[in-house]
């Protein structure tokens, strides 16, 4: 059986599409290597010939499991879902999945690829913070909104979903850009309610390897 | 059984996102009423306080379906398929799955959030050919690798998928961007091989109600 083999996750510490997955893997305790792919040493590892063959989009995440390579960190999410039922991250309830994945495609589709390394370095220097800042506040409005019927304890009812595994890391980002935070409170207090639990801590960028001594707070 | 209530779907005719939706809808034969959403009258009716209670992102496809309004169209892609498993658009094997959601998502996250009719107002007028071909670009050579081994008849083996509702809306995107699509064989096969199936065509912005006279060829 292929799942005695470790995955390997193509990972980079400050990455919210890695960290989702890691939190993920974490939350459902399968023990994974990461190797991790520098997005801004040499002008990015993605870059690189050898990359490109494991992910066409160079960009991680990336993962080795059973015996293929996936990329997209919603795909790989999904598929550890279907192969390792254990600890499930998507509800039983036909409609509450489909408000986990609303959220899930909406950080997803709608704020990340907006603010990501690649497209700030094309939208120049002098213009990334307002525009990081602008996808994300409009991204955050709907999904606070979503949230205002959907959430319990979590995004989604009382249980942790993938739908908090993509919050969490998008948050940071936000602080990243320093997006007033204040109008959004249940993104807030969902946030503080995860941000000592132990398998979203230990995906957190400062608890990776590859994570500059120095960025470490 | 609220399935015999018909759904209602939040449509722009040619929205590529509500388009992917439109052929779902189709291929599962599942009877539905358009709503249309004019992205471009007066502003755009998805910016109206009306619309925004229904889909807080401001953005079509939206859907009422069975007494829930549901959001994204992946979301609601996934849920269709949960819901209605009559001819199913994901493959019953895990990691085939996964490929077709890889490639949805490629699409969903990688390449139209990038070249939307929000993000292109905010790039603005002179900008926005250049920006939205770089980006398809970027997105199509990732999908072409991808479907290089998981390609048969159509994008993942020989059956049609998600993966194929997202590409075909995407390579309409990418014609009216201009975008050279010489270097992307595979992408051209199945566009060919999908153009004239009959849940493609319905689905096509030129067969729906909001369609304006001058653009049906």
């Amino acid at each position: 059986m292929s799942h005695i083999i470790k995955p390997i996750l193509y990972s980079y510490w400050r990455s919210s599409c890695s960290w989702r997955v890691r939190i993920a893997l974490n939350l459902k305790e399968i023990p994974y290597d990461i190797k991790p792919v520098s997005l801004i040493k040499s002008g990015g590892e993605q870059h690189s010939n050898e990359f490109r063959d494991i992910n066409p989009m160079e960009q991680v995440p990336a993962m080795h499991i059973d015996g293929v390579t996936l990329v997209e960190s919603l795909s790989i999410m999904y598929y550890l879902e279907e192969t390792r039922p254990q600890r499930p991250l998507l509800p039983p309830d036909f409609i509450k999945r489909a408000k986990v994945r609303e959220i899930c495609e909406v950080i997803a589709s709608g704020i990340q690829p907006l603010q990501n390394l690649t497209v700030l370095i094309h939208v120049g220097e002098e213009k990334k913070n307002e525009w990081a800042k602008h996808w994300i506040n409009r991204g955050f409005r709907a999904v606070e909104k979503l949230l205002s019927s959907s959430a319990g304890k979590y995004c989604v009812g009382d249980e942790i979903t993938l739908a908090d595994c993509c919050l969490i890391p998008q948050v940071f980002n936000a602080r990243r850009f320093h997006v007033d935070l204040r109008p959004f409170p249940i993104i807030l207090r969902i946030d503080r309610e995860l941000e000592n639990h132990p398998c979203f801590r230990s995906a957190h960028p400062s608890n990776q390897p590859d994570c500059p001594p120095e960025a470490i707070k």
